[in-house]
């Protein structure tokens, strides 16, 4: 099984494996390619199995235990079901004779799997374990990328009887037609206001060039989806304007639009519904066009579009950070980030509400990839820059962590520092459910009473991430001014190896 | 909701909120008979609402948010569903005409649930959402108890028209009809092996001395399942053979008996499966007998059974625990817990493969409740430690965790501190999934070459949990002798509020 896993490309497993996954993790000793990575929980080997392949373009697989295993890792493959990475999601179950006596973990694997996994597979017996293990792949890298889960019996793994599978041709993203591309064309040409709504595989270098040029020549705005699993930005790649969070903000950004073209990215919704608020983004009387969806070839979609119709655009950079001084707060924090940002650095964005001072700030900076939360279940930015510096050992990676998510995956830091990754983290450490304070006022809910204010508060006690940190093997400093944490931010990446700063903002 | 709740004896909410739950959260405080307690984590909510009504009596609810936080949940969900523990789980959701367009957080909240929750229900209108919290309340404390889970959209929650709903009255255990119980009596005189195997309901001080007296009235052995929810256990309760986790052990145990006599327990199989071994542990020729499920008045058919056959018994203390002294091992370690144990102690036992030690040292102890985790899905003892604190705040709290099992929801020590909970935490640091080590070799894996024996260590690095707690705002001390850990466990128990006690064992 290994053997075909390696064969089709899979060369890491994020894991956390119990007793029945004992003959998988043996034979880990056998196959000198595929690297074993431990996490000290489930939902830390399914995010970075996502960060990972976000990075790497291929596969990663997890090791988990039964439906408990799954069901710790199931936010995170939330996530990654959002983001269309591919994974292979090995799931270890009782042997198949042992189901029918509902031992202690006894569970509906499947059903627990299904919204996650659009692919399930079950090998009932050990011949056709490699057969389905090739699937796996091959589904799991059916663009744009999804997550395949194989449920693996314990007999079947330890019976005999298997031999390695060659490795499915991968199928690859469908050219759009001729056809659907004039009838953009038509739209841009219309007179009419025109945007682009850009997601997935076109928020990279090429493809934004190729929208600015659309841009240029037709006078269509331009537009990112909110949350991107990878965004390439930075000096040189047009900048691009991201749909906000928050809804008020979204539908003045899209009023006066009467054309709406989807280039990989899905029809815009509130995250959230509100009372008497909309919950579909899209203006009264606009049009939306799908140029291309995941499924499709949308980077060369938006190519021949800019053939068609693109104009000649200029470098307008965003100017280059400044070092910031004083009081530590957002804003001078993500000025500091900006400031000392090493070159090809891969940011994992979980900094939520401070998330907008960070990519203001960094805009200017020298290019890098940005990957983003895209289901909403917090708790993945640690892993994913386990995942991705995993899958990019020559690259920095910067996590930008809110307190709050932080914990929920805080185990990740205990693998950052056995893998000896080098990611440094950036705690914004505000002692509070900042979005829920902010979240309780827009949905009606009124400023709260004590009780319901306490729930969102973080600062009773106070959480010490250094500590945190270092209990787990990852040397860490607090900062409390923009200087300490330009100086913090320095020596951090000027060593190898995980580092964690406890950035503790100014009340506001 | 929350008064419909109230009055239906639910007064404790252990949640982990997010937008759509901010009306619930802010409701709170209209209703002052109800509790809210944060976790940092979902697993720490749904594990607390397990220790809390298995120590109140009564359900907790929890409040999760939708999928992602259910998710989370799950595993000391499946843990609660196979202790038959009483609880109502609400999952906050989408808006229910939120839901086609397929938000980021949209998520199939029914189906993860299905499998830890027989009962679920939905409001779709604000109408009749008073009258399904009542019902829920219901379902959960329908004999033996179990997971009612309560899908919350958040427009139903936000909405005028609700009512607050009586409580329903409680279902109570159905009597063992007499001739089943004579049944039982005839099997106790046929002359052939008899064992009663007891399980949930039936470990209790009560059940065990007519435990007792029938095996004393007639040479019926009494065996207690492998785990349960809780156990009275101590001086003056009878002590009970327990069947054990190793089936090699566990065959021997039932080796000769020709009739085993269930009470309020399932018929014994094994753990997990084994290449060769059988899964189902009753001996070949024996036959099984009901005398009570977890849906009958087990108590009442026991106490009907001693009545009927019972004999004097005597007092059988175990030895009162001596101070141990030396070198820092299981044994030694479980020897100053037993010479320290406070008078009325809950103990939450995820020790592992160091229970075996820890169970036999307090075997004379003065009497305490044992809680066990009961659906193999680690990560409970810090929870159930939580909630059994927050349910008994008179009695000291002992949670006995190792390393790897407790790094799972280690977020539970932030809330041991910010709700002051008397629970002194030990850890048995020997820095190794240790029970894996064993299970690689009783699954014919073999021992492991490097690259498997080093996912299943823990060293590299090491955990410091004095870190890590003092990191959440619990005081911690590390130790590594007999004679250190008596002295941190006294000052532990002398001192009101959490502490955690690192134990860091000798290699063996």
């Amino acid at each position: 099984m290994i053997r075909t896993l390696v064969d089709s490309g899979v060369t890491t497993c994020f894991t956390n494996p119990g007793t029945s996954e004992m003959h998988f993790v043996a034979a880990l000793d056998t196959v000198p390619e595929m690297r074993g990575v431990l996490g000290l929980f489930e939902g830390v080997a399914t995010g970075a199995a996502d960060g990972y392949a976000r990075m790497a373009g291929v596969p990663a697989c997890t090791l988990l235990h039964l439906r408990p295993g799954l069901g710790n890792g199931l936010a995170n493959l939330h996530n990654a079901r959002k983001a269309a990475t591919p994974m292979v999601n090995i799931v270890g179950d009782h042997a198949t004779y042992h189901l029918k006596f509902d031992a202690p973990l006894a569970s509906d694997i499947e059903t627990a799997a299904r919204n996650v996994s659009p692919w399930i597979g079950r090998p009932e017996r050990t011949a056709d374990l490699c057969r389905l293990t090739a699937e796996a792949v091959f589904e799991a890298t059916a663009p744009p990328g999804q997550v395949a889960t194989l449920i693996l019996p314990a007999d079947v793994s330890w019976s005999d009887g298997a031999a390695p599978a060659a490795a499915l041709p991968a199928r690859v993203r469908a050219a759009v037609d001729a056809e659907s591309i004039e009838q953009v064309v038509k739209v841009l040409r219309s007179g009419e206001p025109v945007a682009l709504l850009l997601g997935g595989a076109v928020m990279r270098r090429a493809s934004l060039l190729a929208a600015a040029r659309v841009a240029a020549g037709t006078g269509a705005r331009v537009f990112g989806e909110t949350f991107v699993p990878r965004t390439e930005r930075g000096a040189g790649i047009p900048r691009i304007e991201r749909i906000q969070y928050f809804s008020e903000m979204a539908e003045a950004q899209l009023t006066g639009i009467r054309h709406l073209v989807l280039v990989d990215a899905i029809s815009p919704v509130t995250f959230f519904a509100y009372p008497g608020k909309p919950s579909d983004l899209v203006p009264d009387g606009c049009e939306v066009h799908v140029l291309a969806t995941g499924r499709d070839d949308a980077a060369g979609a938006l190519a021949a579009l800019a053939t068609a119709v693109g104009g000649d655009t200029s470098a307008d950079d965003a100017p280059a950070p400044q070092r910031p001084s004083g009081a530590l707060t957002g804003a001078t924090l993500a000025a500091a980030v900006a400031a000392t940002m090493p070159d090809g650095a891969i940011v994992c964005d979980e900094s939520n509400t401070n998330s907008v001072h960070m990519t203001a700030a960094t805009a200017g900076c020298a290019p890098h990839d940005w990957l983003q939360l895209t289901g909403g279940a917090i708790g993945v930015g640690l892993p994913l820059a386990t995942g991705a510096a995993v899958a990019c050992p020559d690259r920095p990676v910067l996590a930008l962590e809110a307190d709050g998510s932080a914990m929920y995956t805080i185990q990740a830091l205990w693998t950052h520092a056995r893998e000896s990754l080098d990611v440094t983290t950036v705690i914004m450490n505000n002692r509070s459910y900042a979005i829920l304070n902010i979240e309780l006022a827009r949905t009606g809910a009124g400023e709260g009473g004590p009780k319901a204010r306490d729930l969102l508060d973080l600062s009773r006690p106070d959480l010490d991430f250094v500590k945190l940190a270092e209990g787990m093997g990852v040397p860490a400093v607090a900062v409390g001014t923009a200087e300490e944490a330009l100086t913090a931010l320095e020596r951090a990446q000027a060593e190898p190896g995980p580092h964690l700063i406890d950035a503790r903002l100014s009340p506001r």
